[in-house]
This record gives structure tokens, sequence and C-alpha cells, in this order.
């Protein structure tokens, strides 16, 4: 086991910082909440609607829907052009414990997981809990804060497995085609086993975003209704898997968490037929993209990682600080607008960023841009 | 880690007994389901009314209730006497994933973990999951089916670790309060951490069930809302930490599993004060209880775990047969009465016992009975 035991779980920062937001607001300050990554926006009206049928028919019970799976397996279909068998879709309580399966089918502890720096704070400590090294690769604005397939293949020992994200949080970038067909050459040829968290998935202002599944069949793929379905608070994702793993992955949900919620389902299986209203929540976040891209480099934030995807600004704030937890504590006390310190994404340069979520109204964001102007600015003259 | 590495997660095979019962039922059968640990009663309507108002109310974003944990750490007062900080209740999605925390959270691979056979099937294939050692201690009816201080002195090593099951699952029987104390004296002695799992609290035919708590204020507690609350669907429970652990509860909850169902939460918390609701559920348990142990004996079923509490009837029918499993199916093809083969629980004995769960309604229990009857005569008089 070696250094495996003294690996230990961080709390993820973002959450103090939501705390102090609640606090300050029940003092009756006004808050903007982009501190975490979730829509502030509820599941599609009939999702709700199917949801309120349901309540008053099913006596629910532990339950998994084959038809949300196969519904599911056709949403592959659709979306990348690949056929699924639906047994290949287990249903989760989100992509967390998702996350935790598919480590505990793939890997044995003290197994070494690549995965790119920075990235969401729960990959790394969800591989310490499990007793799974984390080899976390450097990636800066030359790679767009992406791990590369020349990275992977520079990796000596080669590591076990590796998880992909894209689009990334919290950058919002998406690994083009051809390098994830170069990340999945690497490896099958250094046979390393592949992760996918596709969870933005859906979420994309540069076009269709590929699946890991297109270039890597024995990819275990990640997702969930918590982003583009809108749906975080209903707890509901699926894990992906090989044919071949069918019978392995369902013994471990089976075993160590169950089913997921059965009025999720429910309304997660109608959600998923409800594209114009998802698209509008897309129409909103792209405006919001727009108008921080716009505002932010006069604020003097002029290294922002490309938002390609997802509902996120990874924002370097070098210049002003090299404390960016206690810097969003400030940016909270004095505008109500709450952010996430890069700390919790990057523990080597996350002191010099700030994730903004964009996941907001539009109407926020413009409030939120008119309270930080002026405080950028007033730093910006600082010593 | 040693022979952790071989260590395989099974299916719990009432899951298959499951899938022949729909098979049969969509093939116009009528079916008793007996084989699941579920309450076929809904939610209270309270619960249910709330659920209602919230899904028009609220969007649904991550959400930990702190009243929901303030109400919860009420009941231990309630019920046990024991004065809780709020804090110390880490809301989960249900019981399995506050297994996989308290597992992750106490112990490292390759730690041994004490505990009974017969027991939950999931016991056993979690801590393989999780690289841990099940060690299991033979509970015959002489012990009631369940572990005793002795046994537990008796081990060497002492184990890192054990779990307290009771009322148990598959038998419901109930360890009494000066056998608890026991244990937890040997736990301190030797150093062993408990973990208790009290699913089943609540659902008592003998008297009040002790809290593991009363006796090791160190223990890790475990429990949900999908038995006496009947919201096994509602996929809701939690764990119950000492003080000096709650932050790392949290960093890892926060980490490997997010928060529960929103819906879920309001819901629960509505539910708990619904006590003339689930008191007659109680009722209908404990008529069905009744029903069976006069009617099974008569069957030839003599050999029964007192059931003191839970909704299940762990019998011997080693004078039938000695495949558990072959003979749930054929009961089920037979008759229509679904049960689950006792190999799920005791991979040693458990060929010759089957689980009858009877929280169904009574006049199911009455039907299920009448059909069984001829069924268990004919195989009486077979050579």
């Amino acid at each position: 086991m070696g250094g495996a035991l003294h690996m230990t779980v961080e709390p993820f920062r973002a959450i103090s910082v939501s705390r102090l937001a609640h606090q300050l607001k029940s003092e009756g300050r006004s808050i903007i909440h982009m501190e975490f990554g979730q829509p502030s926006t509820g599941a599609p009206a009939a999702a709700i609607a199917r949801a309120h049928q349901v309540l008053d028919q099913d006596a629910m019970g532990y339950w998994e829907s084959p038809d949300l799976c196969a519904r599911i397996a056709r949403l592959y279909d659709e979306r990348y052009g690949v056929a699924l068998a639906h047994e290949q879709i287990v249903l989760t309580n989100g992509a967390s414990p998702a996350l935790v399966l598919a480590l505990s089918m793939r890997f044995q502890p003290g197994d070494r997981i690549a995965l790119a720096r920075p990235g969401y704070v729960a990959y790394r400590n969800t591989l310490r809990a499990l007793h799974l090294e984390p080899v976390e690769i450097a990636c800066g604005p030359e790679t767009r804060f992406q791990l590369t397939a020349a990275q992977l293949e520079a990796l000596e020992p080669a590591p076990a497995g590796v998880i992909i994200a894209s689009p990334a949080n919290p950058t919002g970038t998406i690994i083009p085609n051809e390098e994830l067909a170069a990340i999945a050459a690497v490896c099958r040829a250094r046979n390393i086993a592949i992760i996918s968290d596709e969870i933005y998935h859906g979420l994309s202002y540069v076009g269709p975003t590929p699946s890991m599944l297109q270039f890597a069949p024995d990819a275990i793929i990640i997702n969930s209704f918590s982003k583009y379905w809108s749906m975080a608070g209903w707890r509901l994702g699926w894990l992906l898997v090989p044919e071949a793993e069918i019978d392995a992955a369902r013994a471990r949900i089976g075993n160590m968490f169950l089913t997921p919620p059965s009025l999720s389902q429910h309304a997660g299986l109608v959600a998923m037929d409800q594209t114009d209203e998802l698209e509008g929540h897309i129409q909103t976040y792209a405006r919001n993209r727009a108008l921080m891209l716009e505002a932010l480099p006069a604020l003097g934030l002029k290294k922002i990682a490309p938002p390609d995807g997802a509902f996120y600004i990874w924002a370097d704030i070098g210049h002003l600080t090299s404390d960016s937890m206690a810097f969003c504590q400030d940016l909270l006390r004095d505008t109500g607008v709450a952010t996430a310190p890069g700390v919790d994404f990057d523990p080597v340069e996350g002191h010099r960023y700030i994730r903004f979520s964009f996941a907001v109204s539009t109407p926020e964001v413009e409030e939120a841009l008119t309270r930080i102007t002026p405080w950028f600015a007033a730093r910006a003259v600082r010593p």
C-alpha cells in the first residue's frame, strides 16, 4: 500500500464560500450564487408534471427503470452514432457514486490514476478515499488546461487508468476529436483504462462534443441529469460499461448502492424529450458566457480559459492575489457575488485562479458584473 | 494486500428470483412479492402532499436539509435518550452509500471486519468491493443467529471492526441490551471499531430496540427512511458519526456522493411526524407475523428464527432441499409466491434456508399461506 495510507480526503472549499453566502443572505444581503456548478433552473415542466402523477400512483419501492436505460442507450445512438445494449446503462444516484463504482470496478488499491490538474476536486479526493494514487498532470493554457496524448505517452510507468473530462470542470474546455482519438490510441497501446466523465455533454458553445466512446469502446462513461437536464437535486446519473462488464457492474451496484430515486427516474425519462426547453437554457448560458467574456477582460481578467462548454469561467487572478480562498471570501463579503476558489481544483496553481459559474439567469450575470466592476477596478490600482 | 485482490463481489440472487417473478406476472400470473425487504406501502400521505408542494416551488439544486439533520438528531433523544449535535447527522442516498462511507472512513485495505453469518448480503460484498476482509462468525439458533461478545472476544487477532445489525436481516432477531453492552465493552477493550446498522429500528414486536449508541458513543450508526418510514424508492438515509469525525465524514461525502435527493429530504422531514400512519403499518406487520408464525410450523417449517423485529422470517428448509435457490424458483413457479434464497445471506449454511418478507398486506399473506400450504404438504411426503 505504501503511501496510500497517508492520503487524506480534503473538503470542497467552495462549500465554505457557499455557507458564508447563505449566512450573508440570512442577514439580509443580496447574493448571486456563482460558486457551484448547478443550473438555477429547475427540471423541465413536463418532468415535474410526470413526478406529480407518479407521486399519487406509485408506492415507490426499489426500482430501476428499464425504459430509462433504453432511452439513455438511444441517446448514444442519436448524439454519437454509437449503438448500445440497454443493459450497458447502469443507473446511479448521480455522477458521484458512478465514479466510485467505476473506480472500484476497474482498479486495485495503490493503482496510479492520471488526471488533468486543474480538475474537478472530487476526482482527486475520491481516488484517495479508495486508496488509489492520483497522478496529476499539470495542464496550462498551452493545452487549454486539458491533458494530452503526448503527456500520457510520457508518463513512466504507465498509469493503470486515466480520468478524462471534456467539457472540463473548472475550465469548460473541450478536447477535440483528433486528440481524443490520440488519447484512446495511447491508452490502448499502454493498457491504460479510461474513465470519461461526460457530465457536461450537451452544454457546448462550439459545436458537438464527441464522446470518448467513439474512440475507445472499452471506456467507462459517466453522465448525469444534473447539468444539461437541470436536475441536480434529483440525484440521477448513469454509468455506461462495456458489455463484458455488465454483470460485474450490476453485482457491485446491487450491493453498494441499490437503485436511484424512483421518482427521478420517471421524471428523467420525460425530461429526455424536452429538447426545446433545455435548449432554451443553453441559449441563456450562451448569452451569459458572451456577457462575461466581454466584461471580464475590462476588469483586468485577461487570462481566461476558453469556455467551449459547461458553464464555467476559469480566470487567472494571479495579478491580484496569491490566496484564492481569501479572495473569494472578500469578493463575496464586498459584493455579494459568490465564486469558487481555484485551490479546490488545483492544489498547486489554484491559489491564483477563481471559477465563475454562469448557470444563473442573465439578469443575475448582469447584476454580478455591475457589482464586481468597481471592486476589481479598486483592486487593480493597489500597489 | 494479500488475498484482497482475489475477493469478488457476488450478485444478490434474490434479484434473479424477482426477475422471474416479474416475467411470470407479465405472462398473466398472480405474484406475491415476499422476496425483497421493502414495505409495499408508500410514503406517509402527508409526506407525499409535501412533495407535491415542493415540486412546484423549489428548483431543487444540490442541498442538505439542516432541519432534517436536526429532526433526526432529536429522534435519538426521543427514542434512546441520547443527545446529539445535528452536525453528527450526515444525510445519504439511503443506507447503502452510508455503509460505503463508514467503511471508507474507518478502515484501510486489508483490514479484517467481523460480521454475523447469516447476514445482509451487501455487508460481505461491499467489504470485498472496498478490499476489506469479511470475517464471518457462524451464528446459529443457539445465539438467535446474532454474534456475541464472547465470539468477538475469542477472535484472534482482533478484527479492525465489526458490523452489528439488530434487528437483523435475514432473521429479524434483536440483540438484547446486556449483550450490546458486552459487545461494546469487548470492542472498547480490543480497539474494534463498531458500525451499527439500525435500519430496522422502529420495527419491533418485543418492545423497544436499543441503539448501539447507548453503549458505544464512538460507534458509527447507519439508518434510513426505507423501512420504518416506508420510503425505499426515495433513497434517503443517514450516517451518525462521533463529533470528532464530523469534518472527516463531511469531506468524504462532499467528494464521493454529494447530497441526497432534495425532494426526499423535504418529504422525509414531514414523514418523521406521521407516527399514527406508520404505527398502522407495524400493526399490519404484527398481524402478518402472527399469521405466519402460526401457519409455518404446520407446513413443517418448525425451525424458525424468532422474528423480534424487522419483517422477515428465516426458515430452515433443510429437510426439503439442499439448494435454496432452486427451491425458491420452484416455489415461485408453482405458487406465484416469491421468496429470497438463503444463499444470499449465508454462503455456508444458506442452501438450507429461505427468507420470507412479510412487509406485504395481510390479505397477501393469507393468500400466500393458502397457496403454499398444499405445496409444502406435497413436498413433505416425498422420499
